[in-house]
Order: structure tokens, then C-alpha cells, then sequence
């Protein structure tokens, strides 16, 4: 399965006084992007909250390889990497013309309001027997 | 009345590429301020929320005077300007070393969860009549 | 001349407890829609910085209409309001299907490192010209 | 060596519409403790800047334990874990009443305006020293 992909640009309120996007604008950028691929394979977070459930990021290891800059047209690739039980992971790559600035693995689960672990959405399973070789 | 005073720093996540602060984060820096000065008359906004109700900013002119810089030493000074009906309006000045810096009025009514405007807390009116002269 | 159109999603990161866009974020979104109308124009603003001048919001006027929700599709239209010596104003409306939810009236100047006033670009003096009656 | 501490609290602009502290937030949340502990051994980051030199973050391993809520009083508990050639590792962690609730290890090094390695500040070496066994 090819990985989602989407763009995105660099504006003032992303960088840092050094020109280059802040730590921590890279975790927006990419739940920017899950959202838009958790949309297009069917799912409708707006409908999951109303009916109390949520997605909840567990774990994030992350590599900042390179700098993104002002102004910077990049795109966010998302791939599904494992689906565990409740749980889920996605390798998400923030890229500039083909070259990897930022590589991050983040573990997700679907909670309730009262914080349990529910099942996952089927979109999510469905999409890790696509994904698997 | 004396102004409530609130310090704060300027870190990483506050400036822009040009090393000053991005126009957008005094709100946030303003917010806080007004957060600490509520909870300080005596307001509990977690508890009004519980109950229903949250305050809601209607109207913002903001003066941006001079930049504030990475790692300055910043106070907010917030004051009671006027209370008319379900709105209150707040002064709130942002100063380094005495110097204004970036000055705001704030236009703030307090609504339930349906929208529509509540009546104020009474901490809010008494701070008004404390504040007339 | 009609208003520059700029469309944007509402993601997690922009709101705030209440489910509604965090009142600070809107001036994120503005000044998003803001870049990409200068650039339409024809100004590179990364390339007037390394030439040692930048736009700085000097004051905003802004009103909170209507609250913009988590997953909303928003449009912002900004339009070219006045241009006074070295200072422009921009009208800048966000909108969710027509329905106006924030209005804001921005002041611009340009200035130099040493933070003093330069000379508009000469896009935004012509600009002016085209959007006059 | 005690890990260094830094209280903060849980404003509006940190929480999502689940009124938990948004992911990409506890970023912001280590790094002005991080800043802050780097000051308390001596090293001023904005000289270091004019020198030509800033710490840039590499990697971020990040576990969510359990939500932050809006108005949170939180610690921010800093421990140095290692230091190798040009990189030092941070453990961070965020604490309400004693609970861990986000825990991260960061790595960080030292560059040059090229984007080159740079000579770590003796403060850290010199901290490593210290709380080693």
C-alpha cells in the first residue's frame, strides 16, 4: 500500500528564532496528516467524539534529520506500520523535494471518554490487511 | 485598584525567524494572565465549566508597541475597565523593564454551553465596583 | 478587486477545551492566508528578509462572531483595505459556508532589522491602486 | 544529582477539545524547563546564539502515561542521562502530584549556524561529571 501523502507549508508561526520549524511544530504537521488519511479511509472523528471515543497517541520516537525552513512547500507521508489489539502505529515522514527532514513512529490507541482502551475503528484493521505483504 | 501583575518568560516556542514574538502568542501570554487574575478573585473556571458556562473573548484591539525578544523577563499587568451587563472588558498591557510593549483591551462575556451569554460572575461585578473611583 | 480566498481545515491543535477555535488561533490563520495572498502578489517574503526587511503587525482589531469548531472547513478572504505611507491595513474575514465567524482589521508596516519603518514593497502601493474605486 | 524541577500550569491554549493537554504541548512544556536548567548551570542561550551556536533537539523518545487536564498545577522533573562526544541526553519527565504523566528522553547537540556539530558548553560536560555514580 502506497503511503498517504500530504502537503504543507512553512509559515511564521512555525519557526523557531534560528528560521527553521520548532520541535515540537513537527508533531502538528504530522497529526495534521493523520487526520486527512484517518478522513479519507471513511472515518469521522467529529462522529467518534459524539459517540465518545478518541484517538489518543501512546508514543512518538522521533528523528530530526534535517531542518525544515520558512516557506518550505513539504510533504507528510503516513504509513501504516502494525496493528496490535487496540492499537495501532503509523510511520509518518515529514519530506522537502524528496529528502527526509523528519521520521517519526507514533503509537495510537482509540480510548473512551473514561480513558479505557476501546476496540479499534474497522477502517483501521481493514487497512492492516491491505497493508500486510 | 492596582493592575494584577503575572511574570513571564519568553522561551523557544514564543518567537518568530525574526527572533521576536510572534504577533499571535501575546494572546496567549494575555490569556494566562487574565487565567491567574480570575482564579485570584476567587473563580474557578474548571468548576464553571462543570457547570456549564466558560468565558468567551468577543472583541480584541491589540497595540503592538515594540518586540518582545527570546528569553526576556515580561509582566502582564491586567485591570478591570468596564463592566456593562453579561461583558466585562479588560486592559491588559504587556511591559519589560516598565516599558508597554504591546497593549490590549479585552472584551470577555461569559456564555453557557448553548452560546448564549450568561450572567457574569458576582466576583467579576464586585471587582467592578471595587475598581470605580 | 475581489478578496484573496484561502481555505483551512480545523485540526486538534487549533481548539480548545470547550471544542471551539482557541481565540489566539485565529491570528494563525489570518496571517497563513496573509503569506499567500503577498505571495500571489509577487513578494517573496523570504527573500525581502534576507534582504533585511519584514511585515510587523503594528495593531489588530478583531472580532469573535461566531465559534469555528473542531473538523470545520474554513475559508479566510482578506482584502486590501488601506495603504498609508509606510502602513497597510487588511480586512480579514474568516468564514465556515458563507457565515462570517471572525472579522479582523490588521496594520502593517515594513521594516528593517533595526526595527524602523521602510518603504511598502511596491506589489502592495499597486495593490492599493487596483482595489480603489 | 536531584533532577532539576520546574512547576508550570495548565492553560487554555494547552488542552484539545478532550480537555487534555494536546501531544505536541508536553514539546513545548520540557523545552522551557530545559531552558531553564540550562540557565541555573550557567549557560546563556541567547550569548550563545550571537556566538553562532544553538542546541538543536535530534531525536525525542516520548511516552503518554496518563492526560494532563486544563488548570493542572504540573513539575517538570530534568535529569541529565548521558553525554557522548558532541550529544548530551535528557530525561524529562512531567509529574502532577508526584504521578508521571509524559516521560521523555531527548537528545540534543550543539550546532553552528552551518548546521554543523559544535563543542558541547564545558556546563554540560561539567554536569555529567557530576551525576555520574
Amino acid at each position: 500500500m502506497t503511503p498517504h501523502r500530504w502537503p504543507l507549508r512553512v509559515y511564521y508561526e512555525d519557526v523557531d528564532l534560528a528560521g527553521i520549524v520548532y520541535y515540537a511544530n513537527y508533531l502538528r504537521f504530522v497529526e495534521r496528516a493523520r487526520s486527512e488519511m484517518i478522513r479519507e479511509v471513511g472515518i469521522d472523528q467529529a462522529a467518534m467524539r459524539r459517540d465518545g471515543s478518541v484517538f489518543a497517541v501512546r508514543r512518538v520516537e522521533a528523528d530530526y534529520l534535517r531542518p525544515a525552513r520558512y516557506d518550505d512547500e513539504l510533504v507528510v507521508e503516513t504509513a501504516l506500520a502494525d496493528v496490535m489489539g487496540a492499537r495501532f502505529m503509523l510511520d509518518q515522514t515529514v519530506l522537502r523535494d524528496g529528502e527526509r527532514l523528519f521520521a517519526a513512529r507514533v503509537q495510537i490507541v482509540c480510548i473512551g471518554l473514561d480513558g479505557r482502551p476501546r476496540r479499534l475503528p474497522d477502517a483501521i484493521t481493514r487497512m492492516a490487511v491491505l497493508s500486510s505483504p
